[in-house]
């Protein structure tokens, strides 16, 4: 498809449309990058639209002048989904931060997409409720970004993605119409599930201008443990015995040992962990922090207290049991920092395994073996208990993988182990620009052309986020 | 779409490929109705074959001839979608009925699609394990079936539909390629979500040969409480109260006054509650019934309780708990079968509402006017927790609403209160043949549109489960 150069007639409309200030023409370096690897790209224009209204007719005039749209929110994605790769209009729903409604009786709230997944986590906190996905971006993602990418967190694997909240979605279509994709019920098996198509789609479909979404009453109490292993392999085990023995944690999480080093040691210099027992992260190969929530302080203390019996088949350390909050903040902020951090030590490239959790030892040995055969360096943490690892690779020469022939052979290789294990390519950040090119390793070719055929009859101009997911 | 007649040598080409015994040319009644009113659709031939390969080859044949397919599970369905209503091929895959793997360690099951439900719920149990969705055919509706119209169930309420524990799908295409939709995996953010386009698909879209299921651990305890109403929105208000204090219940079931009435008449003739305090039914305008389930009996007796306290504000009579298997059984049979002995009583006509659950008073109010107006008699129950309220209709004259000008006008009154109410038409049973035409109801046509063009792309010559969902 030939897209169509910027000009200012286009510009002009823009202007009159949503108002000369919420049309950037230059200095928009913020929106050329998001949070995946090192990579820039520089859109065209750059638009705010406030309204669903603005967003149809800024799409309807792109689907008739040919000019590709890349809807972007927060810029906090992994996958390089929100990058404008073809130029043309960048459309931030950064304005649309609306809440417009929080239903306590039917546990439901409706959002624009715009709104920061902690600015709703705080307004729920209000009416003793909450939105479960916690994606590690949480205080400053969108929840329409979370939506397209059906971005996960910790709490993912007792309370499920942010697919299992979505009720209905309110989408520009390519062609510019506003349609509702269902009901906001939470049972639907009334025609097609539209909703569930536009989840995780990136942008590809159409834009997401609102969302019902399901909320959960707040448990009241929590409890955190830290548990040390001697054994990197008995930690990966230790998640399928816990889930086994009929547990129920609301995260269970997963750091090898350079993870916790890089971080802590980072922390410590910033003063972060003050009170904190060093001994804990010494002469261990990983740490699995398990979190158990409810209603009843007695159950969770049950629930740890269990979990404790059957990780002592394990050879472990001390266990740290937190219920203050200042314990408990400590060592999370080990686990929602580390990708930051050790991304600062170097480890640029991050990919979003995701494998059946019994298979989790295997795949932590296999990404040793592959970085030792490829003299790089590589970091495991993650979601276990989904069996969703991150491995971050800190490669002595190459930053980025995208467009880089010596790294790609190393991911796909990567990614051939976990197709081998029964898993896939991304878990939860999703595939967008720098990981489509290993799409044939999961997907048959039947299955392609039908992911593609779907886009293309929703998009047959292919002006919505072009150059993403598929090639 | 000018579909072609079967021919001696279509016939032939059936019998070489899957052999003759599997063929049927004649004496197929029971492939000419379902659950659904009163209908009867014959096909041309029904073939039963048992495997993907076949079915392959038989979709790759009726592609090729113009053939249309109809997909048939158990036939248990309440949407008429398993009826052939453009003759042609009936595909049951009733022969299809191996559970393939049962993985303790990852929590799923492989199955063909021909798996009996209640056979699957079986052979977990053997493993401490269960797969949630519980739909009251469940002693003989297909995983198939139960993935095509994405079934519910009581147990909804907590553990979600059908939709929430389908991994990964193989279909077959209308082209007769054979995919598999994802990864077996409980998070995956891979491209577009297709197992869930093809969950609640309604064979519109292909035949789901076979599923990779997550199952769960099978809860140590349960209890049940029967709470009788002595009035019926009280009964209704009761349900979000109950949700809103944070309690948890495995299932959350109303059933109004002439249901348990109409029911329990059937059940003491039958003698099936012997033991049972009748006076529980005596004077009260509708029941709840509440279970808990967990693996601490304390905390689901302490769920019980505060559930007896929130209730103790509405005009209730005495509760019945029951934790011994006998009770249990009997209060639960009350719910179980109380469609097939209310339709035994004229009840023919089913719709499968549901709203945003605090608004079922104001639905189950709606559906009594409406019936005086039109003098017919409605009969109201359902899963109460999810605001999926089935309404039962027995009118003087007409027992089908299929093709049936005077009913339609009544459904369509029925289902604009429904949309009014912000909910949709099927919470658990799907379109099918006998709710398609009340779509632009609750869709826009944007949507319809976009609903018809993903059908299309899929199934251009529109030989899959014709006459389906879409006019």
């Amino acid at each position: 498809m030939e897209y169509k150069f910027l000009t200012d007639t286009d510009i002009q409309f823009f202007r009159n449309l949503i108002g000369t200030e919420n049309v950037l023409i230059s200095d928009f370096e913020i929106y050329a990058s998001d949070a995946t690897e090192k990579l820039e790209f520089f859109p065209d224009i750059v638009l705010k639209p406030h309204t669903s209204e603005e967003i149809s007719e800024i799409v309807k005039y792109c689907h008739k002048e040919l000019l590709p749209i890349t809807p972007r929110g927060a810029g906090t994605g992994l996958a390089g989904g929100a990058l404008p790769v073809k130029g043309g209009v960048l459309l931030s729903v950064e304005r649309m931060h609306k809440i417009l409604d929080i239903d306590t009786k039917n546990f439901q709230v409706t959002v624009e997409a715009g709104v920061i997944n902690f600015n709703l986590q705080q307004a729920l906190f209000q009416h003793n409720l909450f939105f479960p996905p916690d994606p590690s971006s949480w205080q400053s993602s969108l929840i329409g970004g979370n939506i397209a990418t059906n971005a996960g967190g910790p709490k993912a694997v007792k309370y499920g993605v942010t697919s299992n909240y979505v009720l209905n979605l309110e989408v520009v279509l390519p062609n510019g119409e506003i349609i509702w994709t269902g009901a906001n019920t939470l049972k639907n098996s009334t025609g097609l599930n539209l909703t569930q198509l536009f989840v995780g789609s990136e942008g590809t479909l159409g834009i997401i201008t609102k969302a019902v979404l399901k909320v959960m009453p707040q448990p009241k109490f929590d409890v955190s443990m830290l548990v040390p292993f001697r054994n990197l392999y008995e930690a990966c085990d230790a998640v399928s015995e816990i889930m086994y023995a009929g547990l129920n944690p609301a995260a269970l999480e997963f750091m090898e040992k350079n993870a916790i080093q890089i971080t802590t040691e980072y922390l410590e210099q910033n003063s972060f962990l003050e009170g904190l027992n060093k001994d804990l992260f010494e002469n261990n190969e990983a740490h699995l922090l398990i979190m158990f929530d409810g209603n009843s302080f007695e159950s969770i203390m049950n629930e740890a207290q269990k979990t404790a019996e059957v990780l002592g088949k394990f050879d472990i350390g001390e266990i740290l049991f937190a219920d203050a909050e200042l314990e408990k903040e400590r060592i999370w902020k080990i686990r929602r920092r580390v990708a930051e951090i050790v991304k600062m030590n170097g480890y640029t490239i991050e990919e979003d395994t995701v494998v059946p959790r019994a298979n989790l030892a295997k795949l932590v040995e296999g990404m040793h073996k592959l970085a030792n055969e490829n003299d790089y360096k590589v970091v495991c943490y993650g979601h276990a208990g989904d069996g969703n690892l991150h491995v971050r690779i800190n490669h002595p020469i190459h930053k980025n993988s995208y467009n880089n022939p010596e790294i790609q052979i190393i991911l796909k290789k990567l990614f051939e182990e976990v197709k081998k294990l029964g898993g896939t390519i991304s878990g939860e950040h999703g595939i967008g620009l720098i990981q489509k090119s290993y799409l044939p390793i999961v997907f048959s070719q039947a299955n392609l052309d039908l992911q593609k055929s779907i886009k293309q009859s929703i998009d047959p101009k292919n002006i919505m986020n072009p150059g993403k997911v598929w090639i």
